[in-house]
């Protein structure tokens, strides 16, 4: 698939979120969707954090998906400075199980959204799939493998507990 | 605005969630985007909640907001039968204060996304607005009403605690 | 014992499921009691999910066990299209332990019930003994089986804590 | 309806459970179930508890609905005690809000199952409802009640959020 | 010492409690106060949970301590059918980690105590000890022995974090 | 009563517990059992603190009630500070409803015990009523009079939800 | 007290958080320290959360107390964005009561530490404490004020529950 | 570096908890701030708590760093007893993972803060680095090694997720 122009940003607070995230960047390849990930540390590169943000759209990103675990500040700073969507991956956390990223990240005030998908791997399967959703609204093409993909998860699903 | 050609179907699981989604209407009708607002209860109407959600994208919808308290089941349930993007909205819930509703929703299995905003209006509100997000992909005018009225939000924010 | 006439069908969202949902079918195979294991996923099989719980009665299931785990909408989806009884097990969620699967099951609107279990194996062996006693309101020789099992059970307590 | 031979039991720890169990007396009388209701606290009156749990099924009673709050005892001990399917209802707690009284009845260990609704009225009136389904599977006319109960439940689900 | 007129009865859920259980038991040989310990399922032996507490004072146990994990019944249904002081300990379950366990337990209402103890083994090894304070009010030796196990307590916390 | 020579001492960490801790008082008066209330902040007045746990013994008191909300620091310190048995009440505090309260008090590390009781007015009660059975161990007619007060609390629960 | 040069800056997410904030002032303002309050919102005013941030220590502030509610960014946001010592507020969520403003606050990553004072008023006047704390670090006379402080608060705290 | 003139003191309630308080430790050895640990048991040894809580000032400390696990009572009972400000940082518990040490660290009343990191390692090394932020308020050197830290930190955040 063609890398050269991305439409969806992955970024994650640290490089141990990567495990995690490359699920989205997975999924969006079974779709043949582009897509960059970057490491944009809210906390420790608020810099970049600011950079990355104002700057995104000007990138030519279309979808943003933001992975971050505890206090998770990333995904809801990113909204604070882009128009673009931005998608929520709340990363296991190891005290609290994902519990306080979850409610780091959904919990925001009215006026920027996040949309939060699951806790851990499921979820940045998904936030891959709904930025793909998304993107298909205007891409046809797209909106095809799409239903395929869907249709072979349904076809997949064996019916029978043992073989 | 002109209502004749909803793109943002609003859904519900009972009449009593209005009072929390219609916060989600306020922000796409500041925003001017047709929406329209139809209660589909997973548990009582199945087969509303089928039809509709099968219907959805041949009626012009291109984002779906679904909203459900408890056993929050509606917003999942639709994301499984439509390829639009669907966010979810937890409704407060009487015993656990939208804390099963939060977890009902979000917590949804690989293959099957439902971007999931904050328990109640705030996360209503941004549901609408992650809505208009979206759309504004490729809509360049609604993206100017956007970026009008964040900065208006930014504008609104008092420095001073007293007057 | 007899497997073709299964009265209790035994429902799961994923074939990952089974190790938990076979503790059901073990509880009822000691109560000769006949089953039948299907894979029904609520979201990644929507129409095989309408198509079991709406033929359900009609196959002759009486009791229908049905498991999920996270944003768990199998129970009670199946039970809003069916007036079988249902019966819920929250199977253990990576992240959250199954708190998010108790929730998602447990919390249903007035209307349409869904009799849930503990999370886990534990839940999962007590879905085949309630379902078994249900079955034994109107079948004497079930209601025996259990009077025996259950007086194996208190037997099998053993009254002190070492050899 | 004939109150001369209730079928089921609807006990509770308190008098004070009493306005969020009569939900599940509502819901039988709907369904015309004849149903008694007694106050059986485990921890006050535990001699009450053991006679009654041994002596339901002798009563004549098909099915038990036990509700309790805070360390909610009472479901899984009358399911320690008899053979007769019991449901039980989470009332909510002052402090915790249902929580305790939730996990204190839905946990129960492999051997003593109790078939657990949502916390407050939500769940007394599918514990009733549950009980019909329950004896419905050998009452054709009862079936058929409930059929338009719940055909009258659909029905009633307004489609549209405002008059 | 001597075990013969045991003064602390030691009563727990299953057989799998003992390792957690067996804590109480350590603190009170340590102490030297006899105790004796009993598997009583208030769940699989309802019969042996009505004997065991009716019987306790007439057997000469001073206090109780009884533990339990999941839905914990077993302290709150001994403390309802005996005057003895009863300690609770909640046993760490498997999903929940002792949550639940905890709650069944303390969250008792007006008018049967049992007085609880921390997850797990600190709350066994606490059980063990607070029943000897009891013991300890009535008898000057224990009283004395206690007073020793703590200066040993406090003079076992060495004050610097390595050698 | 006599109150000349309290055996029970009731303390609390702010004069605004008194309503919740004078439940526990309540108990010890109804069944005759002197009691002494006074304000003990752990971390207002921990000289305080110090004064009354190492002398609580001296003063005659036999058994400790403490309560407090939030970080509920006093059961433990003063059972720190005294080899009498200590009874904790967690206090329902204002945004974590007791549930703060209530680890506070309960997890204890091993060596020093809280015999721990419900949130709120019912842990009190039970305090008040633990500490009797606790008494009562050396005094017969204190005996007498809780088995009166449970044989009492017994027949007042009534059988009927109606009159 | 001398205003003009506030070494204690208040930051808070909304004037919404005032009342509790509030608090922090009140107890600068009993201990004479100057102090001063704006409305920072990390979510809608992301350009003055940068300004402020950078911009504290050259503005002379040595403290900064920033409070917020739901998923709380603000204070983990602007500790990135200087070296002064931050201390964090969580303000009292409407859905769940601060547990999330907590979360989102006091679960910073290992580099970015915010001090996480209790959630609500308490909170608010105890980060008012610390921040005096700090400063009396090197100001005599404010450490002789905090001393004043705490004695009159020790002899505050009534001994007797009733007058 | 010096480690005769101690500013920083680390004290835990046990040994077992020194793998964690250590990371503090690393943090002000980075910082080249002295620091000395010490093992005070809020439970276990009270005398040394009132010991070393009253006399940390004298010693020369100018900022305490407490951890405990569980119902974690040393951070703040060292915090009413000092007017040096306190730092709390959570142990991970075996049970509950730290969250009972979290709300028992941070729920203070007003009037006794203590400033609390998160559960965990990543909390110790914040402890440590807020403690030498707090230092630096009147220490330009060190003022300065905390910058070069910070920038070291930000450069340490490589941009891509793979080599």
């Amino acid at each position: 698939m063609d890398r050269s122009t991305p439409l969806v940003a992955i970024v994650m607070g640290s490089r141990s979120d990567w495990p995690t995230l490359k699920c989205a960047a997975d999924a969006l390849d079974a779709l043949e969707v582009a897509w960059e990930a970057r490491v944009v540390s809210a906390h420790r590169t608020p810099d970049r954090l600011v950079a990355f943000s104002r700057g995104a759209r000007g990138e030519g990103f279309k979808v943003i998906i933001a992975g971050a675990g505890g206090a998770a500040h990333l995904p809801g700073m990113v909204a604070s400075m882009t128009e673009l969507p931005v998608l929520g991956v709340p990363v296991k956390s190891r005290a609290l199980k994902g519990l306080d990223s979850l409610l780091s990240i959904v919990q925001m005030p009215g006026g920027v959204p996040v949309g939060t998908l699951a806790i851990g791997e499921a979820g940045a399967t998904n936030a891959g799939l709904l930025a793909a959703q998304i993107l298909a609204l205007s891409d046809e093409a797209l909106a095809g493998r799409l239903a395929t993909w869907r249709a072979d998860l349904t076809a997949s699903v064996a019916e029978t507990v043992e073989d």
